[in-house]
């Protein structure tokens, strides 16, 4: 297997003049110092049955059982900690109802600061109030991009907050590096990392992280086959907007970012894809093996791995399991459905 | 809280002469040592908010973890490597196509002695073939007692195998009482011990554990209000074996055994019951916050510590989670139901 390319986030500036800013080695080791009394050092884990069935060695990287449910609070950990104190007082916003919304809730309250997050009318009730009870201030706006972006605006003028987005910001970026820092170090030696996909903020942090402290391991990116602008932009060499996400990992439709594009194209990431219904078959597995109640958008990895056995033979393989925020009735339903 | 009555074996066996054997304290520590080798040493589970919801401090054995997937692995093993070599040899028989048969063909495997299981032709076809899986050689029968006893009188005629029964066994009770043995010395002074309650066997076992190591934790029960037939033989007196089991909690169908009976009197073990619907509140709230995938007969447990928490107020609380092999497609369609 090739290593990653050894290029410096100056270079990758210079050759994709779009992004302005991406973050490095560096930005991942502040990071990990930065959130390290606040997040959870989660557990890496094995089962022999799964290795078995899949012909390599995994680890797993347990963020499901990281403060929050997901990943999504190292980053949110991070951007909140990053803010200087004139400008943290202010607060911070967002505008996701998932897994980043309860997230950056939970890190302004680690700091004492406001919190604003953006939800659609039509955002799911559970949602909200996970939102809610980690303290944050609600508002609420009509279910398009156009209400959600321009009510965010309003916020920020209002109250002077700093916006944080689920991806694309580079200190959420290296923030959620951290958890592949982490497994990197407690599995030395992978040959392969391996993590969902969406809009590209783990994945660039962990390719930012295995190029920084493992340049051999190979590192690929598992996107949902319903929701492959991610496959489709690194194959087309320009990032496609116009895809409508079908999919049943519901933390992976949004749309790859351009500095997550810029990252995956810098560490010359692989993506591969799994439908929905090998991740079901691989979420059942894993939950059947292991007792752990990971979500969709977790499993993808794993069928990933598994719809490419000839890939990973014997390889150490990493994989970082993103969350265990289960809709259950929408699973109730699947399952139901066979 | 009561400390539990300092009676030896010796003084039971006089006191309820129907039960020639119950096993004691010695046993329990004789089984822990028998086992090392083989079964899991599980964690101990904390969840700052389940503590703030109980309004007490809870400390989850983690069963579920164990091998086989429940608790049930540790008396099985217990029983097969309690066998002297003569008898070993012409292996182990039972009739259980659930967790029992699936823990007693994977001990039988690590003894590499013959396993057999009766199985009703009506099983169940993804437990059989964990049971197959394991090693085990399956015989089919009838789906009646009757048949079953017949079936498994004949395979001893046949083969000179063990009969090893889920959990009037005193080999099984003094294995299943080891897990309690672990939470005492992982958590010392709780001032409860909760198990789920069906047979016995992991009650009365954990009974005498505490017993003989932590003589000032009070020990309770949780039985399914819809087979509340221990609740109802410590209410009479007298073992209750006429009653139909209604219950989602499939692990905690099967009687009270005579010995389970007279463990739980001397040692003053008080029962309580949770319905389904809390029991199924309670599998949702633990799912959510902790990750973990325990099965129904292990919420049970936390069902009744929450239905009784003017009782735990404050305390220190152990709870065992007897298992996490869940039956995905009956439990979506609880779900779906609501």
């Amino acid at each position: 297997m090739s290593a990653a390319p050894d290029l410096t986030a100056a270079d990758t500036v210079a050759s994709v003049p779009t992004v302005p800013v991406l973050p490095g080695f560096d930005d991942v080791l502040a990071a990990a110092a930065r959130i390290a009394p606040h997040v959870h050092h989660t557990p890496v884990l094995r089962s022999r049955s799964l290795d078995a069935l899949a012909g390599c060695e995994l680890y797993f990287k347990a963020e499901h059982l990281q403060r929050v449910g997901a990943f999504k609070f190292r980053g949110a950990c991070n951007a909140v900690w990053s803010l200087p104190h004139a400008t943290a007082v202010r607060g911070v916003v967002t505008h996701s109802s998932g897994n980043h919304g309860a997230a950056l809730a939970l890190a302004a309250r680690t700091r004492g600061i406001p919190c604003h997050v953006v939800v659609p009318e039509n955002a799911v009730a559970a949602k909200v109030a996970a939102i809610r009870d980690s303290g944050a201030t609600l508002h609420y706006c009509a279910p398009t991009i156009a209400a959600r972006e321009a009510m965010c605006a309003q916020v920020q003028a209002d109250t002077g907050a700093e916006l944080v987005h689920p991806y694309t910001d580079p200190r959420v970026i290296a923030g959620q590096g951290t958890a592949a820092l982490e497994l990197l170090g407690h599995a030395p030696q992978l040959d392969v990392l391996i993590t969902p996909l969406g809009g590209g903020g783990l994945l660039g942090g962990s390719a930012i992280a295995a190029a920084g402290v493992s340049p051999g391991t190979r590192v690929f990116g598992a996107e949902p086959a319903g929701a492959a602008d991610a496959f489709q932009s690194l194959q087309r060499g320009e990032r496609v907007t116009e895809l409508v996400p079908d999919t049943i990992c519901d933390g992976l439709r949004g749309l790859l970012g351009a500095p997550n594009f810029a990252l995956l194209r810098q560490h010359r990431v692989e993506v591969l894809l799994a439908d929905d219904a090998d991740t079901l078959s691989a979420l059942r597995l894993f939950w059947q093996r292991t007792k752990q109640l990971i979500e969709p958008s977790s499993a993808v990895a794993l069928a990933a791995v598994l719809g490419h056995r000839e890939r990973f033979a014997g390889r150490r393989v990493g994989v970082v399991l993103s969350g265990g925020n289960v809709d259950l009735e929408a699973l109730a339903e699947m399952f139901a459905r066979g």
